[in-house]
């Protein structure tokens, strides 16, 4: 299948999701590199395609079109560990690097990279949880752990 | 009625509402000073609590408190139109100045500016309208009508 | 010349820029659609784009590589009168519009628009305007007022 | 000494440093409440805000007014570990808590939370570092380093 917007929703390359990602102004901060904290919204940004690419949309999720029962459902993180190694500057288009780590019943841990070219700028282990609107943990959509490499027993 | 938190909701002066605001790294971009999109998130604050001091909060709005019926109601701007005199620096405080322009059925037009000292760094007019959940306008509430002296017909 | 990059750099279709843009999280709010403030942002990416293809980088233009004497520059917003239209959503992808209105010595108005297929959501006439690090206005670089089709005399 | 804006500047209690924080439009998402992204700006606002409390503003680092040699500094984040536990919503109000973890000659560890009254919203521990514009780390001033209870050898 072509992909009709190869940069939007990124590539996988030996099961790693690559998204890029272009720097901005409102990216960056006065010390004239990226704010820290927009490494953080980067990750969000490649974690949604990465689940995108496995089927599964965030507004069909909100929707209750993944849930058995039609139940709003949304992904929350639970951690975060980050490690900044190197600033990004204005201009630069980076690489946001996301693939599984482990996958229980209703939790994975993404393992995530921002990189420049061969540089390792940022690292990032992430815990992410399926919840309704209340906030109650639900299990995740077998599709997804089947996709995921998720053990039929987790 | 003492304030609890003075500088969080911020002050009225001569029917003018007030509210400082500290300037952080998140504000600013590489240029070295606060970026022109931040202006815009400061001006949404002074608007929420200069309506919130008019008795009205956004999570009341949304779950249906200020509507007759019990329809969840949100505050959506419809037109800002905004000058860009002088920047703000990272540790400034600024304070967003707030009051009331036209106030009609469905529309306020608000008059805001962004001060430092006595030195106007940017200014604001903002049209902003009530809405339900489909996106459908909805008269605003008697109450904030009347704190906002609009007349009795409009 | 292909482009390297399709989405991220954007596209010239009949003399208008056309990025586009993908909805995150980071980009909406509680009310369920995407924050006013978001446009903002995007605006300032198709702008940026608009202008790199112009053959004019954020990055030389600070490292002094486009003004005469080596001294550094950048764009600063002065003006921006916004419509807000229809909401973007979750998921979304919609496309910033950006063309040249008029251009002066040091200012730019570039009109700009937010679309969803042929919906338009926000439509925004902004100027621009080029400053050195004390905050002057400093004349645009002669390519990019020819390239902007300006006239010699302006 | 009486702090001319207690909610903006926040208060010392028990050696913690305390922030108000109030939850705006654009802090929240479309799940209905507070982007996980956005307690990565509270946190750094505590921060600046006890830095503050300890003598140390941004800009006055920026312009070497606490290096030996008037070199120009400025924090940067080395690590972050976040745990969400449970999430703000539109108009709370909650409290930053920062207090110092260990201190080392270049890097301090900070002990961070978000809390809503008793409830502990984040937790945090954030490594910063103190660094010169070409990304060189360089040691912490040593007022600061007194100030934080450092070990005069380390």
């Amino acid at each position: 299948m072509t992909n009709a917007w190869p940069d939007l929703s990124g590539r996988l390359e030996n099961g790693r999701h690559i998204l890029p990602v272009r720097i901005y102004f409102e990216d960056t901060d006065f010390s004239g590199v990226v704010y820290h904290g927009s490494y953080v919204r980067f990750l969000e940004r490649g974690r949604t395609e990465f689940i995108r690419m496995l089927g599964i949309g965030h507004d069909a999720l909100d929707k209750g079109e993944h849930s058995g029962d039609g139940e709003g459902l949304a992904f929350t993180v639970r951690r975060m560990a980050l490690e900044f190694n190197r600033p990004a500057r204005i201009d630069d288009i980076v690489e946001v690097v996301t693939y599984p780590g482990s996958v229980g019943g209703a939790r994975i841990v993404l393992k995530q990279a921002i990189r420049r070219g061969s540089e390792i700028l940022v690292t990032a282990d992430v815990t992410v949880a399926l919840i309704n609107r209340e906030g109650q943990p639900r299990r995740l959509p077998e599709a997804m752990r089947a996709a995921l490499g998720a053990d039929e027993m987790t």
